[in-house]
């Protein structure tokens, strides 16, 4: 186990009508709300209603600021946190899903800066004293509901940045599973596939001594499969649906890293999808993730057979190590094309290879080759076309 | 799942060698510290040498209170609440394991409080604005270190009583494995009946819908249970020094039981055994929990056969459901008594039978039929009998 730091400070309220406590929470941390949201699912559903409703009630202020993208812009964060300071904003409050949330982070942190919000991403300053964040959780995917980090993109260089900070923890983060039952199917899937990569992520390092991490890991990614399975199957089941939220904010709350270590190749390699291509983040992974695999498989094969037998069930009998790993593979491929239904290649997504190359010099250039799991500019090249089809 | 609010607001600092942070640790809660710790142990290692040295070298100031207890009593807080007056501390540094940690807890609390510390226990006063509390952690065992739990005895009503406030979580806890190499055997072991004793009070539950937080107590229990056993044999082994301190954390910092619900009613009994017989807290659960499982097997027989698979590998072929539970149960018992090596039943320890009536009532009258999983009078003298031997 490796030395960590663990400090996680957000208030998880979990369960069945916890979105009623909304006013009370949001009281809690401001007087005036930015409120922000995504496009037009939380007004279709007349969930904007009754958090407005709430906050009312509570005696809270706020402003809107809806129309936030998957992929979030950098322009949407430029355009909240001046609202934030036109308007006399003390705390945001995110209402939707990863991309609402991670712009909130962004913007609150933009509101106490007389610069460019971009300039975190590039580096040039340091975030302090962000207004306090908020947030009503209505999709089960990014675990940012309970983490400092945040991913935007600027289209103006075609770059999509993730960065952490210590203070971009949300002051609390309503869990409610029943407001995820009118996710359609597509995004349920992708959802999963979101909370699968985040775990494969951290799971597939070359640590010892990682018990505790490996198991909750295992226990997360079956848990997450299952939820799946089953909230594909009915939409309206609580369980599943509770399971697939608390496990997207488990996968990346900070527990299974703690000790481990991630070197997070494929986001770096889905994001630059993202930004080439426009592919959202969930189909980016899951088309990378197969590839990198097949790939990998080889070079970490212990640890591909230890999670073929511990999440798949794999029977290793009569197998060497190296195909009891790629069964295990396999099984994941078959479980993202044929029950969560997403395209798992390029080629699915109607995307040729001519960008790989590009692709992969932005990967370096921005990570550098050091912090890709050993990885060298051939290699991200050969997993880009494994990933083509 | 059960609906919940999870907040865990303490800084874990793990790994080797992380102790040396200590001052710039301390110096972030405070410039006058109250600097507790237990008997002799710290000082024989030079533990307690090397903290005051990091304390110093970071400009704060400390007074010194040792000699605090296991089953830690409430003298000593009153104590450390006098001393906080008195000498205008801002914040307190344990130094120890759980009884040091859970004295600090109330002495903080005390230190801003005009009345008797006691009171908060005897719940005539809610603790407020506490002093923030610092954790050098030396032993693997309650999970004081990352909760806002602490258990003080008051040997004038003969009480030793629990209490919860989200208050009290330590604001940082330095969780150094190697501290514990010192550790001996007996503690050792104690610790790793502590730490299970956590995860069953919280496993053995009738919610529906578990499958991350059984997945999680399961990986808890086996990665104890193998480092408890190595630990035993190679105390310097850092990898299983490293579970059993961070297993002891993650047993009681909330995330396994968030969701589920434990109702510690093997706590409630071991607590009545330490405060009528002085029963240190760990034998006092080695003897406790075999005899409740003896018990319960028939009640919760299924709940029974997944821990005796999940976590001792129990092959149930051939066996109808209660001999597969029982299975799990005698292993389960082996191990305390052949690995461990602690006594198992009341015997063991010299205790005869006769003040089982008088327990069971004080049980009852603490806690309410209600909060005891259903059992009654009757059935806690039925458990108690069955732990004699």
């Amino acid at each position: 186990m490796k030395n960590f730091v663990f400090h996680n400070t957000t208030k998880v309220i979990f369960g069945k009508g916890q979105v009623e406590t909304v006013g009370e929470q949001v009281a809690a941390i401001g007087g005036k709300i930015l409120l922000v949201t995504g496009e037009v699912s939380v007004k279709k559903t007349g969930l904007l209603d009754r958090v407005k409703e709430k906050m009312t009630m509570a005696g809270v202020e706020f402003v809107e600021l809806s129309g936030i993208k998957p992929n979030p812009e950098i322009d949407s964060v430029r355009r909240g946190a001046a609202i934030c300071k036109e308007s006399g904003v003390d705390a945001v409050l995110a209402l939707g899903g990863g991309s609402v949330i991670d712009a909130s982070k962004v913007m609150a942190a933009g509101a106490v800066y007389d610069g460019d919000p971009w300039d975190f991403f590039e580096k040039k300053i340091k975030p302090a004293n962000p207004l306090p964040v908020g947030v009503v959780l209505t999709i089960s995917a990014t675990g940012s509901e309970a983490n400092g980090n945040a991913v935007v993109t600027n289209p103006a260089v075609a770059q999509k940045r993730a960065m952490y900070h210590p203070l971009w923890y949300p002051r609390f983060s309503i869990l409610d599973p029943e407001l995820t039952y009118t996710v359609p199917a597509d995004q349920t899937a992708f959802g999963a596939v979101d909370i699968l990569s985040h775990v494969f992520e951290q799971y597939f390092h070359d640590v010892d001594g990682t018990d505790l991490q490996d198991g909750f890991a295992e226990t997360i990614m079956r848990s997450v499969i299952q939820g799946a399975k089953t909230a594909l199957d009915d939409p309206d089941d609580y369980g599943s649906r509770a399971n697939l939220m608390w496990g997207s904010t488990l996968a990346l709350n900070g527990v299974i890293g703690a000790g481990a270590q991630g070197d997070w190749t494929c986001h770096m390699l889905g994001h630059e999808l993202s930004a080439k291509y426009g592919l959202s983040h969930g189909a980016a992974l899951a088309v990378v993730f197969p590839g990198w695999m097949k790939f990998m498989a080889e070079r970490k094969t212990s640890r591909f057979v230890k999670f073929a037998k511990a999440v798949w069930n794999v029977d290793p009998k009569g197998k060497n190590e190296l195909q009891t790993a790629l069964e295990g593979i396999e099984a994941t491929v078959r479980f993202f094309r044929d029950t969560l239904k997403v395209g798992v290649t390029l080629e699915d997504y109607g995307i040729g290879g001519e960008k790989i190359e590009l692709m992969a010099d932005a990967v370096i250039a921005h990570k550098g080759v050091d912090a890709l799991g050993g990885l060298k500019r051939n290699d991200l090249i050969a997993i880009y076309k494994s990933a083509m089809g």
